[in-house]
């Protein structure tokens, strides 16, 4: 298909999910290979997100519920890079590609914006710090080898408190995400405690709160109840009616009030407009990007979206809209494509519909719930159908048969524990604690360079030979750390929150190497630790920085 | 086995390697279980080396190149820690263990030694910032990760510079794994390159540089000289009796002067002590703990130590010692397993022989190298040969059946080029440049916030309107980039190496994170930037920072 100056015309698709993978693909097939259709996504990799909870639980092998783009769109351009910006006067896509995150751009004749939804974790203070989510491959290793870490923690700590923290795993949220991965969660701690001898089953708790009276609201209430009782039954504590009110290091704190420890929270509750969508100067509607029931921007004639990130109306009434599910996705995606290549050889493209067949969930263990064609049913049968539809809807042939495999074994093999170092323990963190939390005591290894954020910290270092107990407060821009970080030491006192606060962590190898490096900053904690410790206190010096 | 208290005597073994592993195991074994076995290890998994760059041409999955160590090694106390000291007079070794690395200590009657070595990254200037080894599974992820983002970049930079030092990989050192690994490297990029319509095959460049007259040194020289022409068939070019001198961020520079453009080096040319060893005050031989001819520490009763840490006499010349191989390991682990509970039973410890039987070396594409019981062979089936040893040496069946199918469907189905993404993209780094070196051009995105460690940098705006321009030269501890680093801007000027240089960087993120919360840092930047920059030049601020 050739554009108004003889080029072929040229589509650019923004993300490789479900929308942006499945619309390049319908775009090629559609066009019978005349347009030019170029894909632009972060990773060079198609994510079968609905698999990532068995990835957690070592099921099946991390490139199994991924397929290289390249792979899957044979024909279509692939771009790794990441979008900085949308030029819709100019039609041109800015970007920044390669080690050195180089701008470049890219121009289009029609662009198809399916960049997806991120997790909102602004739901409540102290997700951002320390809620993990389930959306891409990273994401499932850090969570797999997290309760890999806290097991193996649990089996050689000597404090009761701590291992009842390391032992307790909180999902929130309890829809599709949320109760597959509580089920995978729940699944492969069950099959790898034996190898942990120091610790007994019944001191594992798993978690999952929801704010609404029954988990997957997505199924009919009946399907709802019986994944409610298999998890029940293999030992998940469900908590309805609940929200988590916040989060810190050490505990999450729930609506009822009640305080649950732990240091390992999962949230599958809220999404919300990735920054992309909301750079786009385009006014969101419920947080998407309104379109047409074409599929096209409002007010547009060459920009579409779909997917996640589309507001997309089933119908006339402003009321009903797409449900954000894989399955929509990939059915808009064919209508994308279908109207990108009608508009191109000038005819009207047409509205979306679809009446999707069904809805079913895994909830691990061969059991499973699901609704199709009107019908509901569970158990053994569910988790299977899923099972075979999943394949089915693999791409490649060779994924299919390397995930059909790997369930095929996991009847029969043990369930293996590695936790695959992912070496990312660089670099500044926020942490959040809640009032009271003690953050570092007598003897324990000082981490990292801290900065308070918000709220106050409380150091108090043992006076010894009968003095008083050195105290300093620490407030907003105020740290601490500065020399135990630097030198590697133990922590002489206590550091306690006094009231909730919020500290960045500079990681005490990062620290150590700037400081080293930067003889200003060097300066600066030399002149202002004489500032702080009195100088009939120096003797204590080592205990506070 | 009692001790003089009547418990059961503590044997601590330190490293899980093949010698650690293999020790604990037949420790298990020979004292029927009545020994109190404890294994210190930093990760939880035992790594099976020489399946390493399988995984890093993704041939086989990650875990399949390791086995959990308490699966491996049922009725062993396996503790996931890192020890930090050993009080010999005390026996015990104290460790930081957990998310928080608190401190710890272990009792022994018994301590066996395994830590391994470390790849030495002082052999030359730059190694250290910029040379991947392959010891763990991190390292061959890092490694195939990068491989696959250079191909990424390749396939869609305009530049042709850019594109032939991101189409360059250099491996140093041709032995077993150097050889491998480069095999490895070529068998990928030559499976994979059709998903990248922008990269010709004959724009790739595989180089393997070596100190040596010829490959693989540890077999005869018939296999060497096999294996060489293989590689060169397969395009890849083998530089020999040459060393590295030097490495930057964009080149590797040989003893003989040449100058090779890339920004992927492999190092697998030098090995050395690791910290550990260095720190147990004990003389070392060659870089190794020096041990007497039963693997017991010299002038020590209770230490013993084996593996690549170790340097262990063959006879009584001085002259002959065993080599760091994997079979060697294992004996070595069999020797101390049975000479401890002689010990333990107050006899006499045996000396330490053994003759292997034979060397095997995979190059890649079903082509071997072999020498066994005095016979060498090549190609097919010494690369079968390889395959089913390795096969029969891997621990554990179920490991064991998923390798062998990983293989069998290698034969018949595409490479995956999934990049699984580390995010390891925090914290602070070092880069090594060389003079002339440009480090930073106009519209280039800055990605960190420098600061000299040794050499000089200039910075150079220019100056517009017919003004000179603004030039400004670094040294050591001087930074820059603190605003555009904060800011997520553009550079407007050029930064070069104007001497051989090296800079710390810390990432932008971080950067930006720790100068929003410390005030005082803040503070000193805004004072800085006023004396750096003349007042008539403010309007280029921010090109320079």
């Amino acid at each position: 298909m050739a554009g108004p100056a003889g080029d072929a015309v040229k589509v650019v698709v923004i993300g490789g999910g479900f929308g942006g993978a499945f619309a390049a693909r319908y775009l090629r097939r559609y066009s019978k290979g005349s347009l030019d259709i170029e894909l632009i996504n972060s990773t060079n990799y198609f994510v079968f997100q609905p698999l990532l909870p068995e990835v957690v639980s070592g099921n099946i092998s991390a490139p199994d519920a991924v397929t290289p783009l390249r792979q899957l769109l044979p024909g279509v351009r692939v771009r790794m890079a990441t979008v900085t910006a949308v030029d819709r006067e100019q039609k041109r896509v800015h970007l920044l590609q390669g080690s050195f995150r180089t701008p470049q751009s890219v121009d289009y004749d029609h662009l198809v914006i399916a960049a997806g939804q991120k997790t909102n974790l602004d739901i409540a203070p102290g997700f951002a710090e320390h809620a993990l989510c389930i959306r891409n491959l990273a994401d499932a290793h850090e969570l797999r080898n997290k309760i890999i870490r806290r097991l193996e923690h649990a089996d050689i700590t000597r404090d009761p408190e701590i291992k009842r923290r390391l032992l307790c795993f909180v999902v929130a949220g309890g829809g599709f995400s949320g109760v597959e991965t509580v089920g995978e969660i729940s699944e492969m701690t069950r099959r790898t405690l034996r190898f942990y001898p120091n610790v007994d089953p019944s001191e594992l708790r798993i978690k999952i709160v929801h704010a609404g009276d029954r988990l997957l609201p997505e199924l009919p209430a009946k399907l709802g109840r019986y994944a409610e009782s298999i998890l029940e039954k293999r030992g998940v504590e469900i908590v309805l009616d609940t929200l988590i009110s916040s989060a810190t290091t050490n505990a999450v704190y729930l609506s009822s009030g009640e305080r649950i420890e732990t240091c390992l929270l999962v949230s599958t509750a809220g999404n919300g407009p990735t920054d992309f969508c909301r750079s786009l100067d385009i006014p969101l509607r419920h947080g998407k990007l309104p379109v047409d029931r074409c599929l096209r921007i409002e007010g547009e004639d060459s920009v579409w979206a779909l997917g996640d990130a589309a507001s997309i109306p089933l119908d006339d009434s402003g009321e009903s809209y797409a449900p954000p599910t894989a399955q929509f996705a990939t059915r808009e995606a064919r209508c994308v494509a279908k109207n990108i290549v009608k508009t191109v050889e000038g005819k009207e493209p047409s509205t979306f519909a679809f009446t999707p067949s069904g809805a079913l969930a895994s909830i691990g263990s061969y059991k499973g719930v699901a609704r199709i064609f009107g019908v509901s049913f569970s158990g053994l049968l569910a988790w299977m159908t899923w099972r075979f539809l999943y394949i089915g809807m693999l791409p490649g042939f060779s994924t299919r048969l390397r995930v059909a495999l790997n369930w095929m074994f996991d009847y029969v093999l043990p369930r293996s524990i590695v936790q695959i170092a992912t070496q990312n323990t660089g670099g500044a963190i926020s942490r959040r604690y809640a009032k009271g939390d003690v953050i570092s005591i007598p003897g324990q290894h000082v981490d990292g360079f801290y900065t308070v954020l918000e709220g106050y910290l409380e150091s108090r270092v043992p006076g010894g030979n009968g003095q008083e107990d050195f105290v300093r407060i620490l407030g907003p821009g105020d740290h601490w750390g500065e020399r135990l970080a630097a030198g590697g030491g133990l922590s002489e006192g206590t550091l306690t929150a006094s009231e909730d606060a919020r500290v960045l962590v500079l990681r005490a190898e990062d620290f150590r190497k700037l400081r080293e490096a930067f003889p200003a900053l060097d300066d600066y904690f030399d002149k202002i630790s004489d500032k702080i410790y009195a100088p009939s206190l120096r003797n204590h010096d080592e205990g506070h920085g």
